[in-house]
């Protein structure tokens, strides 16, 4: 095996160091699987070929760029703000049909999210979008519907397309794309889903109590991971039936998606599963070509993805080409490795994957979106909040309420101020809060859904080594500058004249503070020490 | 006036830019005042001056560096952490008599403080020792004591120098230092005294609440910024008798020091004052020379200094030149305009000199100096914590309660595991506490002084504008790994075997976590679905 040591242009014009392996061998070693299936490796069924990668996985070992240790310290203002140079070099040393998945990923980035996307993770891709672009609609648009990916972005030809469904079923099918849009077999349905990283909000916890540092780079989400669409698919319950139905012994049903996935120097096909009972309900889990209106685009998984309504995006797998029903849970390792919720005192001096359990439903949870965490609002006796809320599992938000003291007053939103209902998406919602006081306030939310949930009080309360589900009520703090008061609005208008404003808050300024007349009078007037 | 840009190293290597001006009257213009008291420009005598060096630095003021704003992001990793370009920039444009001084006062910091002191701001000089150094005993060596300097060093002749005690006192007299040492006509006294910047522990509220940010960079102090020393005087109440006595209407006592002090594009000599009760007092305002049995360091204001017992360092005046007595506070720019203490809504928007109150006595308060915030702790089942506590005003600490749950059970330090009472200076205290939870936990502290008084629960609880008198109980994070533990002992065992450590907590490790063996058996065990 040849290698070298090579220095390549990051996407974000960042130098980076990576590594080549021109092994000749590699090109029939780790072969595309079909036809007109770009980027598509097959692991699963040959453990020759994984034991292979992995030999080279292990032998370059010492060569990856360490994992970075950035919970302790504060992020980059860079974006993107995480380079994933480790993921990046284990597809480079696979030889030439992984290396340049990483540059065609980016590209399909560049093509298919906006360009002012917050890249958390630029290899794999995660993304959210900026929070304004989230607040303008039920519906995020698929340009802003936040990214997170496990792998590079395989693009299949629709016309290539084929899906297996095998394992517990009673007739085991290859369908082609064009089946499964066939209405006579299967009658299409349109599901409005919220889908959510089980790390949304992980930056809260990270703020407080570092966790997990995967090999994986846990992204340092912030209340972006999260979007609604509409989802055009059919429900695998019908698929399945089609199938002749499952056996008896059916308990979950395992997705495997065309991308490559890495963990510990072993790869693999991406694979997860989900619960008979949660496909067996009405339309709850899809298969899924479109997206608000439009085919599906490759970073979302085209041409055909999972949607599993209620859970982790984890489980909505993309670029899905086989479903197994299984007597048990996956064996993938984001099934049983990752998206694990462990307790209280679990951590890195005593984890084991069987003391955390699978997180698949998504708990209730909500956002503030606007104001902004540290932001000057300057105001009139009252503040308009705006933000999400969002119940897992086909439970629905009913009320959302907000405090501008940290939690001890609480104020309702109206239903008129709420978007619409619905069994699997969120619900957008406005209040205005009357705000007298001035200075650092903390604003924070708490939503209730029909079952009555509502959530923890602190980051504290719910915190977990693997940084899962930030699920606590969101606080933010603003600074409150109230014009209706006769002192602030003569120093608003004394900062205007001179061309000064209060953002940042702590800049230093050089303004009229006080007249040495006005001060000597005060403390004449009310002197420091007592007379007696 | 001519002037150039210049650019020129700063005491870190980093480069800087800098101001001169040649202008060849300034010679003349800012002349040192006496012979051998090197760096002692006059300013309150001398109006016409002072109106010159005002004009002088109007004409400059779009040329200094801009002051940063550094606490809405996180501190730069330097030593200095912050560096006072726009201070030097003053000394600069005045001309040759102070363009050297801040040069001549670094020099200083590095012949008089130890080599690893923490720089929190170059010039004027702040600086606090490193933890462990203020834990070895209940005095601080004199190169490990905090400094909070307000303007250049000024180096004077023992043989030179004079006190002037003038105002409302009716002998008006002027002393040389074999006067003051004469133990005829003044009797020597030595006091264990603790001073403290009323700054200490500032970065709890910016890192909760971001505040003032002050033309003078509000320093961002840790716990390092209090300091105990033995130090060998004269009470100033025996040098007024000595003048005479106070007249009737003599209310405040003003100390004048002789270095140079820059405040809003203004100039002068430092100066604070005191109340009279507070000199009446038996010993608690000296006039000392000596500290820690050696003679003053030039940084910590030799010749001759004040110190205050109980107040806040600012009114504890170093090279102190004059003293007035007055029927009324100070009206140097650090009496009336800073350490102030605000009110919880007063801000940028709203602030007036004469709304805070003048921080004079501080009150209690305490901090965990060991184990170090964030810090991963191994034990079998207790943990020793160390710190320190004080209270201002002639009241002592009486009592140290600790908590490792972030203040729900406490434990009080046993009387032995304290360093012995005095009326000016704080108590180091131990305590052995059983810790039998892993993870993340709180450890607070919580200090009682003999009027019972204690301290806020949250930094919130006494957050101001200003950022002075941080003294909510002192909180921090640990990382606690319990090694008597079953699993937990297992996985340092592991580790150690690869040589590999749980610092820091979050570092992505590649470490086996449970074998796929163990796993299965569990999940079958205790399957995540219920059966029915």
């Amino acid at each position: 095996m040849s290698s070298t040591v090579a220095r390549v242009e990051s996407p974000d014009g960042d130098v980076e160091s990576s590594l080549t392996n021109n092994d000749p061998a590699l090109a029939d070693a780790f072969p595309e699987e079909l036809a007109s299936w770009h980027g598509y490796i097959e692991w699963q069924n040959y453990p020759e070929r994984r034991k292979k990668a992995h030999d080279i996985l292990a032998a370059y070992k010492d060569k990856f760029t360490p994992i970075p240790e950035f919970q302790l310290k504060p992020l980059p203002e860079t974006n993107p703000i995480l380079v994933g140079h480790r993921w990046k070099e284990y597809h480079a040393v696979l030889g030439p049909t992984l290396k340049d998945i990483p540059a065609e990923s980016w590209a399909l980035v560049q093509k298919e999210k906006a360009a002012d996307m917050v890249h958390v993770l630029d290899f794999p891709y995660n993304g959210e979008p900026p929070r304004d672009k989230l607040m303008q609609g039920k519906i995020t648009p698929n340009k802003y519907h936040f990214v997170r990916n496990h792998g590079g972005i395989p693009t299949i030809d629709k016309a290539a397309f084929r899906l297996n469904i095998g394992g517990l079923v009673n007739k085991p099918q290859t369908l082609t794309l064009a089946d499964l849009q066939d209405p006579n077999k299967f009658e299409p349905v349109e599901v409005t889903v919220t889908l959510q990283c089980s790390g949304t909000r992980r930056i809260e916890q990270i703020h407080e109590y570092p966790g997990d540092g995967d090999e994986l780079i846990n992204a340092p989400w912030g209340e972006g991971a999260i979007g609604t669409a509409r989802y055009r698919g059919v429900s695998l319950k019908k698929v399945l039936k089609y199938c002749g139905g499952m056996k008896d012994n059916a308990r979950h049903i395992e997705f495997l998606g065309a991308d490559t996935y890495f963990k510990k120097l072993e790869v693999y096909n991406y694979a997860v599963s989900v619960p008979r009972r949660k496909v067996e309900a009405v339309n709850e889990v899809l298969l899924a070509w479109e997206m608000n209106g439009e085919p599906l685009p490759a970073i979302h998984g085209a041409p055909l993805r999972m949607v599993v309504t209620g859970f982790i995006g984890a489980r909505s797998c993309k670029w899905v080409y086989q479903i197994n029903v299984l007597d048990e849970p996956s064996h993938g390792p984001v099934q049983r490795k990752e998206y694990l919720y462990y307790g209280p005192q679990t951590g890195k001096q005593n984890v084991q994957f069987s003391n955390g359990f699978s997180i698949q439903e998504m708990p209730v949870s909500s956002a503030i979106m606007t104001p902004k965490d540290r932001e000057v609002v300057v105001h009139r006796g009252q503040i308009e909040i705006t933000g999400w809320a969002y119940s897992g599992g086909g439970r629905w938000i009913e009320r959302v309420d907000v405090s501008a003291d940290g939690g001890h007053i609480w104020y309702q939103c109206k239903p008129d101020d709420m978007t619409e209902k619905h069994y699997h998406a969120w619900r957008l919602w406005k209040i205005t809060l009357p705000l007298h006081a001035e200075g650092w306030l903390e604003l924070c939310v708490r939503a209730f859904d029909n079952a009555c949930n509502t959530q923890p009080t602190f980051v504290r309360s719910t915190w977990n080594w693997d940084l899962h589900v930030t699920s606590s009520a969101h606080r933010i703090k603003i600074y409150s500058v109230n014009a209706s008061h006769e002192d602030t609005a003569r120093r608003l208008r004394e900062l205007k004249e001179n061309g000064d404003s209060l953002e940042p808050i702590t800049r230093p300024l050089m303004f009229h503070i006080e007249s040495d007349e006005h001060y000597n009078e005060m403390v004449k007037k009310h002197p420091r020490e007592p007379e007696e």
